[in-house]
């Protein structure tokens, strides 16, 4: 195919993609400055409309352990109907960090990032992202003759202001740092499409067509990895239990579980996450003042969580929560959370089957990577009976200042009961692991829920300290 | 008012706010740690629903004369139906980089820092930003009271980990710093509540007092600034002349130009913005090609603009585009831009009439601000007849890779090609202005077009080059 006819393909197709936002396209690249490889960029742009490809391309981000690699690229994710090239992406972030740090990176920590990285595009690619990984590669002597050509250009050429390749002609002129990039990218390119950058043609017309192949691809068709079984519901979602504590009891003890917890929560060497979910008036607002009581405003966000916008329908679901959690020493609390997409979208039809079933593994998933990077993750499931539901409808309904609060939809949910109680308890028997079990409070009763939550909270966060400190 | 009254009120306003997003309120802060401002805002975060609260508390930016002060925190301003507090904000910035930074800010600049905030918070409150500037002020007996109180308390309690009040009482040892404070403050508080902090209760009611205030106020109503006069249709618009140059002497001419535009854009030391308008099918896309021909990938930012998602609905109109210029040194293309204002959203009726006519003294005071802090704008229209159009739709219809450009709405557009030409016709007469005139290119003959693009993009940089240097 002459580069023409090569061009109206391309253009055709990324229209239609455009058009359809069908699934996105991420390209993450790379290979060494001398491959060359930004010429084939460049090309591929000028045999496309170059106003619809997004690029990213900073300098590399710093590995921590406790720190999720991928996380810097969150906003960058494309959209459905989008393509975008990762320049800088969690590979190059890796192995630069290898390289060039002082402290090198020993070899179960960048296992554990590519573990972590795996995970993460497996997501991604369940989740209508199609991912390229491509490598450009050349040989060492062709190095060499590349880097002499570059010393002669560098003396009748300024260095432009911008420019991704740096011109580090110094780095090529002993083999070390080119086989040390050699025998690191070997361990993750295994799939990668490794491209042969010799011939400026063959490699532009290579990568050129792999784009063009993927234009093509439909939308990846996700499969059922799980064999779903619905839970039996437990009784303590149908049997609320009543507990009686009096006024003066209550005053007394919140107030000092209040101070506690904030402490705890302050203190904390660990990045805190706070799960609420319940049925509509289960008290999730209330519980949620208590917690926050003696602490600063600036010391906790709240994340209301309500349907989607459309920018982020176009994203994998879990996109619009990863990016709360990037702030160091954060407490974070969200009222609703990401466990919507087995709760109120899969009671509302708003998925299929196979879209729920698969979220149970990957929230699981998800949490398990907070886990590892230093945050704990305390989930509460608020349990109401349906008469005191009704009461509080009817409360909120006759109070001034709570009237506001109740919807056309409180009562449209209240009608689907019993399917938000199979959800729940799918939800726990799926998603109650060890490292983040889900906490059932029985709040008819709000004196005693509330004290049970705030000793849950105490208890969660004392023991993962602990744990931290057993491991000095 | 009791508390308890007052918290009915203001969960009442706030939800109706939330649920009627009429308009949102920002809460700009200022005072120093020892006024306890922050237990006012705490007081005031437990009489209303904490969770639909938003603050923003950062240390301050550095102000620089060559940015924007506002820039910091664009991506903060509330959309409508939040409240959003700033602790850090443009204020406190100018205060601390006076205070603090070596290079003392001078009087001229702080003054210039000034104006552009006015302006900026003119425009917010236009488009239904509700600002409420609260000082929260104590006398220098009180500090001292205060500090020593500090003294003793910092004796007994550890300093929690996050706090805003980093308990500064060295600085309060002398009168120095409070004075400074003072006499700059004099210079901006002449229109914000000033609260005086010296009894905590009637500190925290009297804030709380103002939020219900504003609270309850309904939007402002834009009045209409300006006497909206239509402009005569210029010919240019048209009799669209026709060019005749050979193939042969474009590709000559052509790349050379090209390989100059991207040196001086690569090189200028200015932020370069490209703004292009024109009628659907006037070659913006194929004209943005040749600008970026031998520009890297990474050398330009290329933003194609449609009808806003609801999330930028909710702002002002200009939001979505401010936060597009925040790299520096950057090239920013703009394919379709704020002009859509009025454009497309006032020949289809999408506002109102003094929408769209304040919008011309917004849109002009935006610019410039851009254009004082190193940001040259060049704004193109691709003007084209009506029969060339035509033309080019069919050639899209019949061309494979073309065929997806063309859409329903193209046709539709075309029926309103008179409309869409006095818009164009007053906004060539409003905001054509000496800083950043429109240039108006007739499009019929692309060769000819595309030479004109080229050479008036490198005449602006280069002569705003040359003028910058003569500043030296």
């Amino acid at each position: 195919m002459n580069y023409q006819d090569l061009s109206i393909k391309l253009i055709q197709e990324q229209y239609k993609l455009k058009n359809s936002k069908s699934k996105s396209i991420l390209v993450i690249i790379g290979g060494i400055e001398l491959t060359r490889k930004n010429q084939s960029i460049k090309k591929l742009s000028e045999l496309m409309d170059p106003r619809y490809l997004k690029i990213k391309a900073e300098t590399p981000n710093r590995v921590k352990e406790n720190k999720l690699i991928w996380q810097p690229y969150i906003n960058d994710i494309p959209k459905n109907g989008q393509i975008m090239f990762f320049y800088g992406n969690w590979y190059t972030d890796l192995l630069a960090s290898t390289i060039l740090n002082d402290e090198k990176i020993q070899n179960n920590v960048f296992n554990e990032h590519l573990k972590r990285i795996y995970e993460f595009e497996s997501y991604l690619k369940n989740n209508n992202v199609d991912i390229i990984k491509v490598w450009f590669d050349v040989s060492w002597s062709k190095v060499k003759i590349r880097t002499k050509n570059i010393d002669i250009i560098n003396k009748i050429k300024r260095v432009p202001r911008f420019t991704w390749d740096d011109f580090p002609q110094k780095k090529w002129k002993t083999k070390t740092l080119y086989n040390q990039i050699q025998t690191l990218r070997n361990r993750f390119t295994h799939d990668w499409v490794i491209i042969n950058s010799e011939n400026n043609i063959e490699r532009n017309t290579q990568f050129s067509q792999l784009i063009l192949k993927h234009l093509k691809l439909p939308p990846v068709q996700i499969k059922n990895k799980f064999k779903y079984q619905a839970a039996p519901i437990p009784s303590i979602l149908t049997q609320i239990k009543k507990s009686e504590i009096s006024h003066i009891e209550y005053k007394k003890t919140i107030k000092q579980l209040e101070r506690k917890v904030a402490d705890v929560l302050r203190y904390s060497s660990h990045n805190v996450v706070l799960v609420f979910e319940g049925m509509d008036a289960a008290g999730k607002g209330s519980s949620i003042k208590r917690i926050i009581k003696f602490l600063g405003l600036h010391e906790y966000n709240i994340h209301s969580i309500s349907a989607p916008e459309n920018f982020e329908r176009l994203r994998p679901y879990l996109w619009r929560f990863w990016n709360k959690h990037s702030t160091n020493g954060a407490l974070n609390i969200f009222d609703r959370s990401w466990y919507g997409r087995v709760l109120v979208e899969r009671v509302e039809d708003l998925i299929n089957p196979i879209e729920w079933q698969n979220a149970y593994e990957e929230i699981n998933q998800y949490e398990k990577q907070l886990s590892d990077t230093n945050t704990i993750v305390i989930k509460f499931w608020l349990a109401i009976s349906k008469d005191e539901q009704l009461r509080r409808f009817y409360k909120r309904k006759n109070t001034p200042q709570k009237s506001f609060k109740l919807t056309e939809d409180d009562w449209r949910n209240r009608e689907k009961w019993d399917a938000y109680l199979q959800a729940a308890s799918d939800m726990f028997k799926y998603t109650s692991t060890d490292i983040s079990p889900w906490h059932i409070i029985a709040n008819d009763s709000k004196y005693a829920a509330r004290i049970e939550i705030l000793q849950t909270i105490l208890h969660s966060v004392q023991n993962k300290n602990l744990g931290h400190l057993e491991n000095l």
